[in-house]
């Protein structure tokens, strides 16, 4: 076994999480070992902290970067010193057709989580990449393109392809008509790929307060979602409206906003409740919804944000902040992801 | 004014229609009286008599075909004695972007419904095909084309372009993984349209009492929706699930039978809620609906249906069997449409 440290939840009514060894599995032939230098505060990792799916005692994380320290004998993508990428899921079933179609995101059996799941192989829990060292198989993790922050670029692994994958299934490009509604973690990133690929983008906001920062990430234009008139005259006019918005929240004034054959993928809450179908109907409108990403979709993202500079706007804490970062996102005060700085685990705890 | 002869609902409580003497205008230039021979009876028609949506004294009937039996100054598509073929609307602005779009059915100012409209230039209701004769602009009325059979054809005007429209608007064709919910007035079109359109089509029912005529319609196999073990089998199964079933009934087994990227079309009862969210994102699937058919894809359907020889089943009664129509509709007692024949509306009243 080797062993690591790492911030794991012990009272799901809090969001301290507490510092403690955590053992990795040995090396399997297809391994790698990567020493996490960074990782990114995903609004899942709050939901699971606090018990959503019941789940105990975790070790959030799943937006990472780092570098190989190891790698097991059979290894042929990575060498020791190269820098790689991780992000929701460490393993599938690679049988079913949702992997056959490298969509593993989906396996039929399950994907492996990368925290909360349970390796397909000992059976034990995965933990997560709020630690120093993450053990995984090598076709699971990604090169992190030169250029791209390491910081700034772990967000890509959870927000940006979560946002990315239904964005190129619905065909965004040049000139498509795309809005993205809530400007958070998931949002800031919609925007700058949506521009990126070509769109005109809108961002969808109950204020003006995040006008400046709207333009300065790509889009074109900010409209407000609380002024009815602003809402009437937008009848029809986007394409694709990427719904980031965490809260509750009603879908009848975004479905209206979409014109023939539009689309509205709904990522920010996916406990909510669909529309009753005539509003769906009027239009030949289409409701969807998106779960992170595939093993090639996400090494596209990982190229085309290379080729375009594109990472996330982050602000960068030390893992021993991690309660400090995971309060201000529950209120959303964050400007527009937290990463975790990792190497503070190398130094003994105080 | 002209005059003729049709079926009103005056009292909401019952099926009872009353024959009345029906009002028409006087031809504008661009508008074609039409001697309605036949007219279908859609599933839409009996809500509407009942009062879905509070109306009174309507006079239904929106599938019909006939003959044109006079033309305004200046109408240039139609000629005296030609056959006609009308649908669920018969105006609209002509200036939306819908309408620019060819989707008058989806008119952002209202599409003039065949019956329970508002006329856009008097402000008078309009009476429906439940009658004897129908003015329209000859904009919204089509050329039915030669071969198909009047009776059998007139349901092509709201059931088959209602199934027809999603199916194309999908990519439906050779290759497509289709499946049919409900066999009903829009199921069996859409399983002969599916099929002539090189699908390979499957019906979804309850039980296998349809399935011989599943297979003569052109479907390759019948799943048992009942059938737990079937169900499951079927997961991922399907490209575009057709959801006709008009009760209420949970989405969740048939968003299961979907595979990436798949689209549940909702047509059979569009008040029905949307499933959560996260049901649609395990896969990227898509939920839509859609309202009958553009002037474009109407005209579209009936030059496709007379070069595949497809028409609905029906079964045709005198217009003074409305009642019975009606009520066997009402318990499902069909195969697969009716069809009222006008002509006894020539004979004075019993």
């Amino acid at each position: 076994m080797r062993t690591t440290t790492g911030w794991q939840s012990l009272d799901p009514a809090t969001n301290a999480l507490t510092r403690v060894t955590i053992e990795r599995r040995d090396l399997r032939p297809d391994d790698i070992a990567v020493r996490i230098d960074y990782c990114g505060v995903c609004h899942s990792d709050l939901h699971r902290i606090h018990g959503m799916l019941g789940e105990k005692d975790l070790v959030p994380g799943h937006e990472a970067t780092g570098v190989v320290v190891a790698v097991g004998e059979a290894v042929t993508r990575f060498a020791v010193g190269e820098r790689v990428a991780i992000g929701t899921i460490v393993d599938s079933c690679g049988q079913c057709a949702m992997c056959l179609a490298g969509q593993e995101n989906y396996c039929y059996n399950r994907a492996t989580t990368t925290y909360g799941g349970t390796d397909r192989v000992d059976g034990t829990p995965t933990k997560g990449a709020y630690s120093r060292e993450y053990v995984l198989r090598e076709k699971f993790a990604f090169h992190l393109p030169d250029g791209l922050d390491p910081a700034a670029a772990s967000p890509l692994m959870c927000a940006g392809v979560s946002v990315w994958e239904p964005m190129r299934a619905a065909g965004v490009g040049p000139g498509s008509r795309v809005a993205v509604a809530g400007l958070g973690g998931l949002g800031h990133l919609a925007v700058k790929l949506a521009a990126a690929l070509g769109a005109e983008v809108t961002v969808l906001s109950r204020s003006t307060a995040k006008e400046p920062d709207a333009r300065r990430l790509g889009a074109s234009d900010l409209l407000v979602t609380t002024d009815d008139a602003q809402v009437s005259a937008a009848t029809g006019r986007f394409d694709f409206i990427l719904d980031t918005i965490s809260g509750d929240h009603e879908l009848t004034p975004l479905i209206g906003m979409l014109g023939l054959d539009g689309t509205l993928c709904v990522l920010g809450n996916p406990l909510l409740t669909g529309p009753r179908l005539w509003e769906l109907g009027a239009g030949r409108k289409k409701l969807t919804s998106s779960g992170t990403g595939g093993l090639r979709q996400t090494a596209e993202m990982l190229e085309f944000c290379a080729e375009h500079g594109i990472t996330a706007d982050v602000e960068v804490l030390p893992s021993s902040k991690v309660e400090t970062a995971l309060n201000r996102l529950a209120t959303g005060d964050v400007r527009y992801r937290f990463v975790l700085d990792m190497s503070d685990l190398d130094t003994p705890a105080a």
